[in-house]
């Protein structure tokens, strides 16, 4: 029994990390100013903290600039409104990024269509998801644009290969089925309603799970040799009493057997996502002062 | 050896065609003033001209007002951006359309996006893109909606049926696939790279074809009992020695004995685009003077 390969993803964001790195610096040297990168975080979830927390350590390290903004729970949907206007507005700000979810009282989506489309390194207003659906230049989701990347550095040209997404949110599946569209690949996008998802993933030469069900992907339903980007993060009990540990929503043991390749989880999809969202903001601050895409980015 | 049922598109585009004028009637008698649609058509090509000919009279004829806007072939750019901004502002213009193609020394896309969105009865700007894409309301391009609605009409719920939508542009083929997913298809997106076409249409419980060679696909692609559109128009040498005549994608002389019901070409889904454009306008006369969506379209 032959064994597929584990695609490092922590060491590829690595390497994504040190091209932004000196993207930023030639940045910094030729516009005389730091790429600025602004995360808004409202209330007290401890999740999202370490998350904000962690993007701010991320963008300082790459040489960029972090502004954060922390909000009690209770802001009014007025207030949050202006400060992102402002932010739209701040000339040293490149990206915008309102930590989701926001607390019940407030209209996330009002405050997401606010965020101007050129700061938007989240790739979650109207207008970026219309420029990606259209094929025009513009902000990606951060988690699917990593996913893309990973399989591009595992196979090179994805053209005429089939790929089945699961899940279709709008955060990871529906981006993620318009990146491989656009990578010419024939794609499927499966989710809760899909008959006979085991015979649909079979077809496929690429797999990409974003569901939210701890190892449900059987290996037994992948096609041999085909290769899998599992997106999903579970948090399910541990074998010693009262831990936890995080699977993917692949069932990798099972499916180590039948891949060519796979993410683990942790240690795949995971560390790309705040990678590409330094990418992003590096991407952004090229868009807005005028000046192609930093290279192999 | 069975034959399937040819799906009557005229009639049932003359239905849309009732109600929208009901819509119309209630709307101009509610709010004193009719739903308005402006068309702009630059040069001469002959073509464009029929087709704003029909929606001219189509638009009388279902009790709205229509706004046409006549342009020469050498108007610039910034002549024809003014007067989309000019219609933008007019409160009697519920739909704006400009005729496409544009003459070549004209940017598409610029006129297109400078679109208000909730005027873009055509559907194809990136903020109606990016709606469509995340589940918000919002206009849909007319041609791929007529078919979703002939296919509702066929089948009733078409959740967790296979679907395979055959093109990927933006004005069907990417459209289509989102509609049907947003109606709980599990979508697949073949194109001009896909590998086995055959293959992969034999799959699907739906199949919509929207490529643009004549009668492409064969009636033995089709898995038996499926529901085919065929949104293709071809014109193509008839037997008569210089006459042309009009055919679809599928070859629906052999696709006739495996399908369960087909878009016959012409008389399917071409006559559903305009009517959708009439039903796109009064939807989007109603979304701007805030009142529900009509009942029923
Ligand atoms: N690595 C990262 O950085 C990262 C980033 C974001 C998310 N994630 C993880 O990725 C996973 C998905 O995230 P998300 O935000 O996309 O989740 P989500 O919004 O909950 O969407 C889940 C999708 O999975 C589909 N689904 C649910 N049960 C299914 C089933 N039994 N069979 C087939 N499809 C099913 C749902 O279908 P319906 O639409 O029909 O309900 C939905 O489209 C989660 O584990 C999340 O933690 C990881
Ligand atoms: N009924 C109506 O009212 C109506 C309205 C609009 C269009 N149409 C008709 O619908 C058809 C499609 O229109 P469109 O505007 O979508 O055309 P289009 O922009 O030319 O797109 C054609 C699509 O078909 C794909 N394709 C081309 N050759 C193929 C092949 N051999 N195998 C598989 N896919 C192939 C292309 O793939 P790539 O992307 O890989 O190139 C492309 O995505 C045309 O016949 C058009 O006249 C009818």
């Amino acid at each position: 029994m032959t064994l597929g390969k584990e695609i490092d993803g922590k060491a590829f964001a690595a390497k994504v990390q040190d091209k932004v790195a000196e993207g930023v610096a030639a940045f910094t040297a030729s516009q005389g100013r730091k790429p600025g990168l602004a995360v808004v975080l409202v209330g007290e979830d401890p999740a999202s903290a370490v998350y904000v927390r962690s993007k701010h350590k991320m963008t300082l390290k790459l040489g960029m600039e972090s502004f954060e903004f922390k909000r009690p729970a209770n802001i009014s949907q007025e207030e949050l409104m202006e400060l992102v206007e402002e932010l739209n507005g701040d000339p040293r700000v490149d990206g915008i990024l309102v930590q989701l979810p926001l607390p019940k009282h407030l209209d996330e989506q009002a405050v997401v269509e606010l965020i101007n489309p050129d700061k938007d390194v989240d790739g979650l207003t109207p207008i970026s998801t219309g420029r990606l659906a259209l094929g025009l230049p513009g902000l990606v989701p951060c988690t699917p644009l990593g996913s893309l990347m990973l399989l591009q550095d595992e196979l090179g040209d994805l053209s005429g290969k089939n790929a089945v997404v699961v899940g279709r949110s709008i955060l990871v599946g529906k981006p993620m089925a318009q990146l491989l569209l656009n990578a010419n690949c024939t794609v499927t996008i499966a989710h809760s309603r899909t008959q006979d998802l085991a015979g649909v993933i079979h077809q496929a030469d690429i797999v990409v799970a974003a569901i939210g069900r701890p190892e449900m992907i059987k290996g037994a339903w992948i096609k041999p040799g085909a290769t899998v980007i599992d997106v999903g993060i579970n948090r399910v009990p541990a074998e010693e009493e009262g831990k936890t540990r995080i699977v993917g929503d692949v069932d990798t043991a099972s499916a180590i057997s039948h891949v060519a390749a796979i993410t683990p989880v942790p240690g795949g999809v995971g560390p790309m996502t705040i990678a590409v969202l330094m990418r992003n903001t590096l991407f952004a601050a090229h868009l807005r002062a005028g000046l192609p895409a930093p290279l192999g980015l």
